[in-house]
């Protein structure tokens, strides 16, 4: 065997043995609490990522949209025949187009009353709470709503906020959190978003 | 109108016309370079997304698993029945149990060779390179020959890069750059990784 073949096997026994010391630390089994914010992209993709391999293993998931309501949506077309995904979507357009207060927090109050029940419905393996962040930050929703429904949810369901600006309270509640934080964004360079890409 | 009525009405009226104003700033029409990066969770889960997404369209995807390859898989199970995903993967497991560099890049070599098919493919709207980084880290396959291959592919064709350390002429060449940064991870506090959820 060359040195560098045997400094490649050596290097990989030492991180064989880090992944599996890690692994067998990990012991507890119950649903999660993961927060995807940042300004970066990824967030609800991420999100649907997830959906896709909660579906893929034949469980039950609920996903409720609080802002992109009114987008078409490449993943809803994909999945939607599926029996066990139900999709909720705030009844109202971009809050920066109906401008008014009133009217979205009544529809954000409305889709919310569907996200409590997933929430309690020991059935539903997933829920997403897509872009639930802008709801608190607008006041549409109350942050001690949101905290009571997630902490008396069954404890095998697993539930995933996204949004920038993840309210501190949500944060603290949450077993894994992750910042998606924008390098580049084609955007900014004058690329228009893309269909099957960007939404 | 109340006060908070209309201080909320005139601060959607300014975020509105920001959104629109990059809208209209946007004009260029093509194919990107994604790269999703960093530490944190998300960067495959979010290229997946991107895949449910695009064939929601009816688009053509090829995804290059260059790490994951024995893993079971959720996304996989779920999207396997559509004629328009084609998934190549590395057929060796984890560089950390094979230990043996030439045969993992044997077999990177391999698939890299339908990756550059795919990259080739003018049919093919969105490339997935899942975990290449790790190839270029290890030096099974050679920076040269990804840029070519990324530089010549057709106009319209979209590619995501994922794992961390992304090769900085990768990032260089990346139209939108997002750094998933871990804030908190469930993993490291003795949580068991979840079927349907992490994998």
């Amino acid at each position: 065997m060359s040195d560098r073949d045997t400094r490649h096997k050596a290097s990989m026994e030492k991180l064989k043995a880090r992944v599996e010391e890690k692994v067998a630390s990990a012991n507890e089994q119950r649903g999660l609490i993961i927060v995807n914010t940042g300004n970066g992209k990824g967030k609800t993709t991420a999100a649907w990522g997830t959906v896709t391999r909660a579906l893929g293993y034949g469980y039950k998931v609920g996903v409720v949209q609080f802002i992109k309501g009114l987008w078409e949506c490449g993943e809803r077309n994909r999945l939607e025949e599926d029996a066990n995904l139900e999709v909720a979507i705030m009844a109202t357009g971009f809050t920066w187009d109906t401008q008014n207060r009133q009217a979205d927090t009544d529809a954000c109050q409305a889709v919310w009353k569907e996200a409590e029940r997933m929430l309690a419905d020991p059935e539903t393996y997933l829920v997403v709470l897509d872009e639930i962040t802008y709801m608190l930050k607008f006041g549409y929703l109350e942050i001690e709503s949101v905290k009571q429904a997630l902490e008396n949810r069954p404890q095998e369901q697993t539930v995933i906020i996204t949004g920038r600006n993840a309210h501190r309270e949500l944060v603290a509640m949450a077993d894994t959190v992750t910042e998606m934080q924008e390098v580049r964004h084609a955007f900014n360079n004058g690329l228009q978003a893309r269909r099957g890409i960007d939404f």
